[in-house]
């Protein structure tokens, strides 16, 4: 079971049963368009050019890639030169370097010739159970939003970004207890900030308009305005990156949301997939934060069928664009996961999985 | 004197001594376009299309819009019609109504044949007190700067939207005192923030650029993360409407930054013309908060050339689309006016404009 009717899948193996097809983003909101990828290669230009993009997704796509690879050249040298190129890709996400170690461990013991066909196992078990884990996202941060529904109006929800199903392989991390809404008839509205540079809530407009749920689309400069006039109920958002002792790296400006819920008291809630937890991580300074190239403010070009370009500044203006920021645990109401709703703490993380409490640093992320 | 050589007026009498020169704001940072504007309709379109923009700016071409209407129809009923026409262009700045009230009360008790003469002295005197009151904020500003400033590195400086000479008739608000550190030469850098929907941060870019400011530009949603990482010494912004009581509406996304401010502990000050008081306003509840066409969010349009559009998003998608947010006075450092630097609080501003101190509510904004 899908999100919606007709959800074109963000990933999936094509027909042939080895190449594997993506939806490209960077089409949308304007166009839906499949590529079809057959090496590492495509696969990791489709990362780095956000082709694929969201922290799940991208664990996902790299395992593919990883696939992808080892049906070319399975050795040992193979396996790790295509490693080293996915891993190259995107730093911040810790999906991504997961599904890298978790598919190496799994291939590594084996025979060149057993190799890629377990690689292929495994990304598929990476989607599967990344459509689990998010479902049970759904179901946990429903029940937050039945707390603040009331007759006569929707429980309105401030996102940031995309954390849809575009996001993941199914259901999204943010939006999973807003589809999970939609599914139980509780009447939802979804304030979507555009998320500059990359404008990722077109995406979750494009989405939400897909799935039949009511959603506004705000600048990013608006949240802190909309949650002063109290017009939200409840910040739902994904995470690229969260510490073990509860920091959440996502989507740069998310942070200043957090600061805003918390100004005017509206729970903050992050939606935590357990392999985005970096068990090792114990500060947010350990975590890479992406600069990613300043044209993404210079220029906007969408996927519309004119192809059309504005220069919104002179090529030759200094631009920063850190693709990430760090909203400290303190900030954060709680974070949502597939085991249920936990404080964003060490002691919060470590109540919902145990069997993580003695992680020595450095222990790997899943 | 004017803050860099070769600097286009934003607003000055044309040659012929009655039609009004503007610099053409939707062109820029691509083109230098220079209008001229012969009637009061004229002059609508340009507030209305932000092609002047800033508070300070459109109070000085809502005085010359009136002067153009009376040079028409100097009759007690062309006076009203013009003075509705040209309020009903932009709600929040309160120097737009001030302007127009400061007028018309200048040129109603005169004969209609005398009024149109008196409207432009007027209109040249609110320009050549503008630029006298952003000087003088400039030299107490820089004050600021010089306690943050050590060796080695510029003072950093977070401004958001453009309140600088562009906003202005000359020097601007928030960058008056970053030209005056500028005329001193003790070196700066400013971050600028987009600003979107309109994107104003590239007007700042542009005239810092001209005027030889370092600067770099960044994201909304980037200002928090920097502040975090300690890359920013002060924050600077203009201010549309300051209520009595210190609270500053400024443009969409101010509060955002002030709450990030004050988080890292970084003043954050606010430049504050005496004429953006509204010395009536007591609360921020009673500043009208423009709401913009949504299309500024769907579609980018700029003034290069090549005159291009890209559609962001899809025509029908559902946008809300407030101009002004609401930073409370307790966010702020300070105020920044031409008589020195203040609390932002009801005692803080009455301490510097004691003759107001009984002002009555309702009892104008000048």
């Amino acid at each position: 079971m899908s999100v919606f009717p007709g959800q074109p899948p963000t990933i999936a193996l094509a027909a042939d049963g080895w190449s594997v097809e993506i939806l490209d983003q960077t089409a949308l909101p304007h166009r839906v368009v499949i590529r079809t990828l057959g090496t590492a290669a495509d696969m990791a230009e489709a990362i780095r050019r956000m082709r694929v993009r969201g922290a799940p997704l991208i664990g996902a796509a790299a395992a593919y890639g990883l696939s992808l690879a080892l049906r070319d050249d399975p050795s040992d040298a193979g396996l790790h030169a295509a490693v080293s190129r996915l891993r190259a890709t995107r730093p911040t996400a810790v999906n991504l370097a997961a599904a890298l170690e978790r598919v190496t461990a799994a291939v590594r013991p084996l025979a060149p010739g057993a190799r890629a066909e377990r690689a292929y196992a495994e990304a598929a078990a990476i989607c599967a159970e990344d459509v689990a884990l998010n479902r049970a996202i759904g179901e946990h941060g429903i029940r937050l939003l039945r707390e603040r529904a009331s007759s006569g109006r929707p429980v309105r929800v401030l996102t940031h970004c995309n954390a849809g199903y575009l996001a993941t392989v199914d259901w999204g991390t943010a939006l999973a207890p807003v589809y999970q809404a939609r599914a139980e008839a509780l009447p939802v509205h979804v304030w979507v900030s555009e998320t500059r540079p990359r404008g990722q809530g077109a995406l979750t407009a494009w989405e939400l308009g897909r799935a039949g749920v009511p959603h506004t689309v705000i600048a990013d400069n608006a949240a802190g305005h909309l949650l002063q006039a109290g017009k939200v109920e409840i910040c739902l958002v994904g995470t690229d990156r969260t510490t073990a002792t509860g920091d959440v790296c996502n989507k740069i400006g998310t942070y200043l949301k957090a600061l805003a819920a918390r100004e005017s008291d509206v729970p903050f809630y992050a939606c935590v997939p357990g392999p985005s937890i970096d068990w090792a991580a114990r500060s947010a300074a350990e975590i890479p934060i992406e600069e990613r190239d300043g044209d993404e403010l210079r220029v906007i070009q969408t996927g519309d069928s004119a192809g059309q370009v504005v220069h919104l500044l002179p090529g030759d203006t200094p631009v920063a664009n850190p693709a990430f920021d760090v909203t400290p645990g303190r900030l954060l109401t709680g974070l949502i996961t597939e085991r249920g709703v936990c404080a964003a703490s060490s002691a919060g993380l470590r109540g919902l999985y145990p069997e993580r409490a003695g992680a020595p640093p450095g222990g790997g992320s899943r």
